[in-house]
């Protein structure tokens, strides 16, 4: 069967090299093209290359960088994956749908949106046909969205948590890593020994888009999850990998010993569905004292496809009411182009595309 | 006036050179001893140097370390100040009280002992008096503790919280520096492009120790504070300087402003009492949207001499019935040298000494 | 054909790991048992882990650490590879060697042994014979040791320019990362934002080593190659990889397209026996104008088993009769247990096992 | 007496602020106005801080940045220190001089012309005397530089050994703090455990501006000292402070002790001028076995206006015809805006302002 073309948008960024090295060999997906700004127009990947832990193969090295040109992807790609800065790939990504692409997106822009999915299909995989709503599905043009690179580590256990005892609160300080800020992103002079409590717009992201990936569809229309979240966003010095402590309540009491099992064993549509990208287990619990860590954890996820698309938790603990837990995601693969390729295999086995 | 000669314990370490630090210029104070383990004694301070910020005098790098020795230092001083290791701590002081010292301690043993102050004198001055309740008082040998690094920079803050609209509920996450873990402390094979979410008993003691900072004193006994508090600490790759997200519900509403104000405008007996150590300001609230941060507050305070004794306190938000902050504290000077010091001040004011 | 038993020493170490890890699906060899000191008796290897970016296979993970013991190393092993500490490498290298044991070390103490070979197969692959001289020979114990993980690295090229052009000058300034100096190793408080310009004896080692490698055999002897060495070592706030500037003369003159092709080309003993752990092309020259770097190259060697086995060098210039360049290569793999194992693959295939 | 005015341009950047740090309160000049680009116009200095060790005056801060303005900074200013861009600094430079001004930059268009003096004033203190050949002269105007700060660390004790032994060979490699490169400056995704072995021009820079520093003046021109220089740079993972490791030979043979005494006694025209931020000893030789490093020796100098001014020499040894030694200078001070300082104050001794 033929594989499905696609282009990648903003192929000379981090998230867009995290693409790339997703569907080099993917068993569904074809690259047709590599975009970027007409800055980058003409140069080989190698020559821009930002991923530093993953070997790109000589082939693939050597593709052209292409400039952004709506017609020419749509021609060419049924798929446009978006690694885009925010400021221009609102409108881009409208134009692509509007000529019949199918965009998954890691950008901002189109997130909350009142018909574009913000969907992580552990969570939410339901939510995929809120495209259907969207005024350019007819010829086969959608939109969605992944969600921010803080966010989606803890939504998968915050759903698990939902699903087994009722989520009411969650507390979240967040230790991010400088490649969530993309390339180049954070000066060394602003992190070196420091640690920066500020990240633009995160926290109003982590606690609006929780809301609406553990929320519902009713009536066609997406309705908020009534959890109350608080977001504290921190940049620390680490180069990949999201480590955020949840502290939260639920609606029915549970011990540790319960709330460990309903992480461990959660699983949802992706796994059910074999998807390609899909972690066999999408929560791994480690019982270490002092795990999870960016430095240890943060490729976890089996099989070798999937590496980085676990969430892991570590040192659950119970206090009065509440749990306490860490939670650790690849900030760039499950939290950026990861997201986003599961995305399309799930629009796939939809029948979407 | 002669000086009251005091000793400096575990001076080869981190706290310890802190305490030298401090205490080389001090008005009050005078060093008439360095003291460590065997291993140490004749060495040179400047043989042994650990604090990297600071250029001791000439003369003070020439004073020769000594073995510890009860009968030595209660012979030669009136005041111990202890960075001992914990192993050692807790017996070792206790007998330089019986022998009739006044011990101010950073050590943790004794914090939470019935009859000993944990003591912040911006938060709760009068439980000085507890020292006499101590067997040792009657002949002049008491235990002071400071508290823990990660408790003393949001204890203060908190207290300015609970005074102005009643404190309740309290979630902490800490970004705290490897200086304190000591030297050598944290391997840099652990800590390089990592965060570690686990420090040994670090969050029982901030949640234990916040209880009896803010409790009172009724009948000659610890009160405990009612507040909830929930901890989870963390380790990063910064050399001084803890920050703590600090995520807390108050019993009277305020607004940001308000809350802003009261944190400004609290002083307490240190600031009354014109203490040599103490800052001008306890809290510096920065209105930034990117502070405080290790690399640029750590050293907050005035004068010259209460440089580091500053809680700084940032980006205050509030989101439905609760309060966001930032605070910042310096975890070897406000957090632990400097904590004993102030202590000691505070006892020489209150004719303790 | 049965594989051939193999022990580890020091398993619980930087380097041991690194043995584990070449080794636990390795053609000819098989883990029989992993070593350490008494500490460490009993323990799982998955609760030592030192090894940051490697996983081992679950089986592995669950291998118990055993105390050293001469006689029951002898017994079930023909090999062992060491990976102990200078300290008490010597001594019990030698007792194995004399239980009849095949020794493969990366310690220091056999180096400068006037019967042992310091190797480098790539270099000095006929200094293997040497091991006919030891007195323990003739009941299978030898001991072959490889080189320090500085000199390693720089020893390849250089061979290639001696081959080429006649080595006659090299000043070398290292950039070593902290697991050079295993674990705990370097205090974070040591090299965090900065850089330290002493490690012990490493500059006497490289400059010995380098003229017993390049050297030659005459007579039963080992003979010094006449290079004048000039060694500089500092510490740098790397994970993994030695990174070396380069400062040559050569015998006969040379343009910098000879000199970089002279280093691609080479291939020696190693490439020719086709031995499992060596990598295609033990030089890989970079034409990039800012490589080689840890960060991008220290993983370079092909195929997959010779992973971090190539020395990459870049910025190959010439200034007046000089030449500079840098090199990088892994201190753990190239410059530590996988420099041990190339060496025990090729006493394999000279038939010495 | 009143202070000379000045100006600083590039008000905005790390050198900039460096010179505004060493200025607000200087003995000889008054800051007469902060000017940077367009872009910052109007800002207060508080509002672009890149000095993260400095706390500036509370009037400091509120300056406003005017607008980079030949006429206007003329007018008000009889000096103008210079920490602008490489790309507008030839021009601006000139234009300023042409206008009347004494120029002390930190750029390097200028360096190497044949009438501005490449001044540092403990290796070249007449060639000052060189602004008198230059056109503009005549009306006031003229241009001294300073040398990279690279070239800066290791020119003072070159200085010295030329002055004691005669100078012919020096095999240096740095390693160069992430200041160096200005802000934002190094991305921290390039150098978090790793090092860059590129710094653009910068080795070819030290090797031409050593030549002429250590030259003489003949005949009304620069002639180049014949020492043979090969430099190796790398960026590190450093805030400030240059490392570098020096490999010398002299032509008059000398003992490790007496290469000692040669750079601990050296002193010069700064030292016998007393200028007011020349360092009391230049050199300061370190007798410890890991110094110096950037961690605890980059403020080296006093009093304490010199503060980071001295060059600190370590590990002094010698291996055959070769010294060896390492050198760490402050890049931002000493080699960046104190060298212009202090070049400003021996034009202000010799009477040229």
């Amino acid at each position: 069967m033929a594989k499905v073309k696609v282009a990648v948008l903003g192929a000379t960024g981090m998230i867009g090299q995290r693409f790339v090295q997703l569907l080099e060999d993917h068993p569904k997906f074809e690259i047709a093209g590599l975009y970027a700004s007409e800055r980058s127009e003409g140069k080989r990947l190698g020559d821009t290359l930002k991923v530093r832990d993953y070997q790109f193969k000589d082939d693939t090295m050597e593709i052209r960088i292409e400039q952004l040109d709506v017609a020419k992807i749509a021609q060419g790609c049924r798929v446009a994956f978006s690694g885009l800065p925010t400021d221009i790939a609102g409108d881009f990504e409208t134009q692509l749908a509007q000529a019949g692409c199918a965009v998954f997106s890691n950008a901002a822009p189109h997130r909350m949106d009142a018909d574009v999915p913000l969907l992580i299909p552990e969570c939410n995989a339901d939510h995929i046909d809120m495209v259907r709503k969207q005024a350019t599905f007819k010829d086969g043009g959608f939109i969605v969205t992944n969600a921010n690179c803080s966010t989606t580590g803890i939504a998968i256990p915050l759903k698990a948590v939902d699903k087994a005892f009722g989520l009411e609160f969650a507390c979240v300080s967040t230790y991010q890593a400088v490649s969530g800020a993309g390339y180049p992103g954070v000066p060394s002079l602003d992190i070196m020994s420091n640690v920066v409590p500020y990240i633009k717009s995160e926290e109003e992201k982590m606690e609006g888009e929780l809301a609406k990936i553990l929320g519902s569809v009713k009536r066609g229309k997406f309705v908020d999850h009534p959890v109350e979240t608080l977001a504290n966003c921190v940049r620390v010095p680490v180069i990949d990998g999201h480590l955020e402590s949840v502290t939260l309540r639920t609606k029915k009491d549970a011990e540790v010993e319960a709330m460990i099992k309903a992480l461990e064993k959660f699983t949802a549509e992706p796994q059910k569905l074999k998807l390609a990208t899909a972690p066999l287990r999408p929560i791994i619990v480690r019982r270490e004292e002092n795990r999870p860590q960016p430095a240890l954890d943060v490729n976890a996820g089996e099989p070798a496809r999937a590496r980085g698309m676990s969430s892991v938790v570590g040192r659950v603990r119970k206090k009065g009411t509440y749990f306490k837990m860490f939670v650790l995601s690849h900030n760039t693969l499950r939290g950026g182009a990861g997201g986003s390729v599961l995305n399309a295999e799930l629009a796939c086995a939809k029948k979407l595309l």
